[in-house]
């Protein structure tokens, strides 16, 4: 096993807290700490072995697909059970509460699923379904006590491209497809289906569909919900065809009913989705804000007056001078923004603490200056000061590669977590105000010491996406009890500002108390009725959402 | 009761075939009929009286609510009892299996409809939600035999604004609000819905919401599932909020299940909805099209390059030649389009038979004329002729009143019908092909004598809404069987060329058959699963969709 097993994405997109001497001097100044990169996973995990029994049970039960499909190795097993939150890697760290499953089965196509989750019922084997696993709110997780076997199902070997139509841009995948492979094969066509999550090159079409995912342009190509036509499901009870028809007007339209459903109703085995044509060229207004909630009421107008950016990105003053630190010595974001943004325009402007935001437009066949110089208009009526758009080459360039620091920081004991809601625009600055004052107060994020950051990522009409990303020292021992500790103050802090408890990471184990806690009682008795309809005996992924 | 009870709208709006002397014409012409006004419904129904015994059982049942909203008279229950179909006109003209409720009820408020719910399932007494009866495919229609009492539940005085959210442009109306009453509580916000079928005028919120209504502006605002952001639903079982939130990523969102659901799940009566600023302008592009084929490829390309008008409508041949008959003594679309179009363009073009297409733009900020100038491009590219578009001002002055002249035209014993589908753009003129022949071989639409006229009235991506007009003479004495033959007939051709069997007129008792021959089995059960978690005794419009 690769000792950089547990580590997001690329191993050799590695980065190292050493290339980024700002951020190291940030922790010696405000955390009083001397990072040093002396923590990691252990060499060996308590991993049980599986039985000669139990394997003749499993590959009995399984009988139907090929033995080369089905996994008993501690490697494959431990690899495959967890995702790629702060929580999922410290327990890796601890070898912590670990629950493994007992086999891991690669399908390769839908028949195989539906074999695999009719074999299961028949022998009351838990099926957990698994993609690119970057969840980061425990979507992966079983419970312990689980009385019966559990399988995790690995969709990432199904990534075929399994009818295109050009003529009416609709195009159909088997579930495990990645994001790269998805748009690759997309890509000969002129076409693209305009998913780009920051998990894009880890994460599966299957994935997204399940968790009701959005990519970073949602704004204009709108959430996964937005894009899907229809899905075949694997069930206990058969296979479920939702309706080919999209805008139609016939009944209820299941299709919107497994979008979300974390496995609970059936596996998702192929997605139908409606394509773009892939736009001719991209162009970006940059501004700088003197405030937060002047850039966010930046958004709000633009998008109010009907106006749709693809990425959409407003960072607060942390945030900003944070990123302004990172590979100072390189020509990376920072160096430019150092150098062309505070220089220039920080004192030319007044602002002492710049808020970035970054719009994207998009230019299929029409040209975007109209909107654009209707959004310059609309960022200087709100104080922002337009900055060169060519800064934006960066974010593209790393776009995807944030996450990566995650694992550096940590090794070198630094707590780093994430947390994303939506809330409407009336609530944005009342709920920055809310996470920061719980989190000053959160004796486990070292309160005042703590980094919060946030931005703004995705918008609509009646609001927008806020993420924080947080920062502090570890607490060496505590280092499970600290997670708890700072993610229950933030999910507090949201849940009591008025937003949802997820915009994009979904559910999962990490916010299922918060999902239940506001969930309409009738409503959830509708949920459990279609889940006793297709999976009576409660094999698919159970203890995820609801209880039965 | 008002002798034009069983017309369209308002009876002022009245039209007589008289003042269309070229409809005449071809009547006399084309069918061989002199079209006489002398096909009228009777003065007296057969409808049955409540016994006084069954009245005290309902009042009894009802008495949660006051008796003022109790209504047990015979013209209320007879005009309940329809919606605005040919069918449903054809059997009012005939005295024919028209099937009244017990009783009609009247609430006001959400409490009102749940505490009538809840009496009417302790009692077993069937509910059947009305609003603005509209609806052109039996939705109110009731099966005959049903073994107990019927109460329709009128929903058209809860109409009320319940509050409005100016910063995040959301509403929340009851569900009864008719569209323009909708529009003009919005109004002094400078807001609109931007929700405007061609039964705006005389339809209502919720019966949008549970028949997934379009809108003529569909193809920029959305149809109504793209709207709404959450529901209140009265069932047996209580009442169901759905989340408040949109574009979360919390589970599975029920608010989508209610959307088509036809008073099946329970009875909307609240409705959050998103709203947008009114455009402070509207432009409009029109062009004529040689054949129907060029005029579907232009609207192909054109919201497949990502450009979004608001109204989008193509008619075909026929249908262009016979809107140029309407009023030409008037400056209606006709005279206009006689002059201006006939004789400048047509000529210069070489145009035989005209299809026209009018696109509308609407401007709420930025201008629309760069788009505008690319559509001008593309439909040159199509073999299209612009036109001027000061022409598309009729049919903004009479966009809702086309459904009027089905009423004279029925007194003049002239059959007409429209039905419409959701279909693929590489089906669209397959299916134009097929339903014609289809048509042009049926007895009951007298062959080649009856006129279909075709057009394209919402675009997607994927495809396009396809409406179709049916004329031809009546047959007398056999009015309703003709109805179903030529409903069979075209229904068949549709299906079988890959449409939906509808794209906004819902399913009601006139698509049942075809609704649930094309359901996946597994699929119905999940929903036949919710119905019974709500609705154990069926008392929600039973016999609707699917059977439990």
């Amino acid at each position: 096993m690769n000792k950089d097993w547990w580590k997001w994405g690329n191993p050799k997109a590695y980065e190292h807290v050493n290339n980024y001497p700002k951020l190291k001097q940030i922790c010696i100044d405000r955390f009083g700490m001397d990072p040093k990169e002396d923590f990691h996973p252990p060499h060996e995990f308590n991993v049980p072995v599986v039985s000669e029994e139990v394997q003749q049970f499993i590959l009995n039960a399984f009988k139907a697909i090929p033995t080369t499909q089905i996994d008993f190795s501690k490697d494959t097993r431990l690899t495959g059970a967890l995702g790629k939150s702060y929580h999922d890697v410290i327990r890796i760290f601890k070898d912590h509460n670990i629950q493994v499953p007992d086999v891991v089965l690669q399908p390769r196509d839908h028949d195989d699923v539906q074999a695999i989750i009719t074999a299961a019922d028949q022998h009351n084997i838990a099926i957990v379904p698994i993609g690119g696993q970057t969840n980061v709110v425990g979507a992966l997780t079983m419970e312990k006590d689980l009385n019966r076997k559990v399988a995790y199902l690995d969709l990432s070997l199904m990534s075929k491209l399994l009818s295109i139509d050009k003529e009416n841009l609709l195009a159909t995948f088997q579930a495990g497809v990645f994001g790269p492979h998805l748009e690759d094969q997309l890509k000969p066509y002129g076409l693209t289906l305009g998913h780009f999550p920051q998990s894009f090159e880890f994460s599966t079409l299957g994935g997204w569909v399940v968790t009701r995912s959005a990519g970073q342009e949602s704004t204009y190509y709108g959430k996964i919900e937005d894009m899907v036509v229809s899905l075949k499901v694997a069930t206990p009870k058969g296979t479920i065809q939702t309706p080919s028809f999209d805008k139609d007007a016939e009944g209820i339209n299941l299709t919107s009913t497994f979008i979300g459903s974390e496995g609970l109703l059936g596996t998702v085995t192929e997605v139908t989705v409606k394509l773009h044509k892939k736009p001719v060229r991209s162009k970006w207004v940059l501004a700088l804000f003197p405030d937060f909630e002047s850039g966010s009421n930046c958004l709000k107008e633009v998008i109010q007056n009907d106006i749709y950016p693809s990425v959409c990105r407003l960072s607060d003053g942390p945030e900003t001078y944070f990123y302004s630190q990172l590979k100072p010595e390189k020509q990376g974001v920072a160096a430019t923004l150092k150098k062309k943004v505070e220089e220039i325009y920080l004192n030319f402007k007044n602002i002492e603490e710049p808020n970035i935001m970054m719009l994207r437009f998009e230019e299929v066949l029409s040209s975007k200056e109209n909107e654009m110089a209707h959004v310059q208009k609309i960022i200087t009526q709100h104080k922002g000061a337009l900055i060169p758009s060519s800064l934006a080459k960066n974010w593209e360039a790393t776009r995807f590669h944030t996450p990566y620091l995650r694992d550096t920081m940590m090794e070198h004991r630094i707590f780093i977590d994430t947390m994303e809601t939506v809330v409407s625009w009336d609530k944005v600055m009342t709920m920055h105000a809310a996470v920061t004052k719980a989190l000053q107060a959160c004796e486990a994020f070292h309160k005042e010491k703590g980094i919060i950051m946030s931005h703004i990522s995705h918008i609509y009409t009646h609001g927008a996406c806020m993420y924080f990303i947080l920062i502090c020292p570890m607490n060496v021992g505590q280092e499970v009890e600290q997670w708890e500790a700072i993610k229950k103050t933030v999910s507090d802090a949201i849940v009591h500002s008025g937003g949802s408890i997820s915009h994009h990471h979904s559910i999962g184990k990490d916010h299922q108390s918060y999902y239940l806690a506001h969930q309409d009682k009738l409503g959830l008795q509708l949920l459990k009725a279609m889940k006793q309809q297709v999976d009576p005996n409660d094999i698919l992924n159970p203890g995820k959402l609801f209880d039965v």
